[in-house]
């Protein structure tokens, strides 16, 4: 019965997440979902961007957490434009909930929306939202045998940032051994090695979203 | 249909649990359950726990992860028994996993029985596993906005151990507003600030332990 009722959540999932795949080409809107465990630094690598490559493209953000809107606060602090969505305990974002989102948005006149998924590194994979690519975010502190532990995620990803390098000479972390990790459940992977607080590495990833927004 | 679907998994949940606490009871053995975002240093808390308070009392490890038995491997690295539940893609511990768990472990022999929650700040918090105490790590890196992003975890601590003070010269971390926003949610709440790694503030967390476990 749990397997059926769960198939049922993610079918209705998967026809929410169509048409959002949908709209988002009619309208020529590049869309990302973004995941990571908490504290990895999605909405610091995703306001970053906007600060960076605002001028050139307008990048509309929903964001999701368990409860409080600050994250919505800092995309707007940082220039671009929020919704969001208090999921009041949900562990995940569903596509339903985007879909509403993006209407609030009015996310047909962007070029990018980026989706700021719940923190988390396990629940928010098994949920299609209609997005192009999935970024992944794992950031230095969190260690360097988080890609064994979660095969699942990565191994779904379309990008992986690893994030917080400008922490590498802090904390024992081997790159070569998450770098490997990775393409063992992704061969084909883009990983970039970033710091979106001191904006290390960040031209490679803005290089990477540009060019897959121009390739749709 | 969802909701009393949840609802039955939670008090089947519910019944094992009581089944496990009165084990626990039954044994003298004193169980904590500690919860946190991936990477936040519960393994290596544990660890250090193991080598520093292993001549004094007798510690079982239950390790919870989505794939690997890297953790538990750990543990016997640092002197400890451990059993490794492998949940194969599910976002938290059961106490029916765990009751399988401590009879493998032969937990009755114990002192104290740890038992290391699957990399998760959101839906560990919602099951009971029969535990005396639930202890909720919290790493700087992290950042000091999850208490008010995370507020029913936090909410359901019996201790909160700030983990990772080593690195407060590097990270823009307000301690102040954490203990603060923790405070709100569970006014009563034993916060200790520790570094797993240095060994910096652990015998505050050692006296807890102890106090708690003879106190039963």
């Amino acid at each position: 019965m749990k397997v059926s009722l769960n198939q049922k959540i993610l079918s209705r999932n998967e026809e929410c997440a169509k048409k959002n795949k949908a709209f988002f080409k009619e309208n020529n809107v590049f869309c990302l979902n973004v995941i990571s465990s908490p504290g990895s630094g999605k909405t610091t690598t995703i306001s970053r961007t906007i600060k960076d490559l605002g001028d050139q493209i307008r990048i509309g953000v929903v964001e999701g957490d368990i409860k409080t809107d600050t994250d919505a606060q800092k995309i707007r602090d940082a220039g671009g434009e929020a919704v969001q969505i208090e999921t009041h305990g949900a562990c995940h974002l569903s596509a339903e909930q985007v879909y509403n989102a993006i209407k609030a948005l009015n996310a047909e006149k962007m070029d990018v929306v980026i989706i700021e998924n719940v923190g988390n590194l396990v629940c928010p994979s098994a949920f299609d939202l209609g997005e192009a690519a999935r970024v992944i975010l794992l950031s230095v502190p969190e260690g360097d045998d988080k890609p064994i532990k979660y095969p699942g995620t990565f191994a779904e990803a379309d990008t992986v940032l690893i994030n917080k390098i400008d922490l590498m000479d802090y904390i024992d972390f081997n790159l070569e051994r998450v770098l490997a990790d990775i393409r063992v459940v992704n061969p084909d992977v883009d990983i970039f090695q970033v710091s979106a607080t001191t904006g290390e590495g960040m031209d490679t990833w803005y290089d990477w979203l540009m060019d897959k927004k121009n390739k749709g």
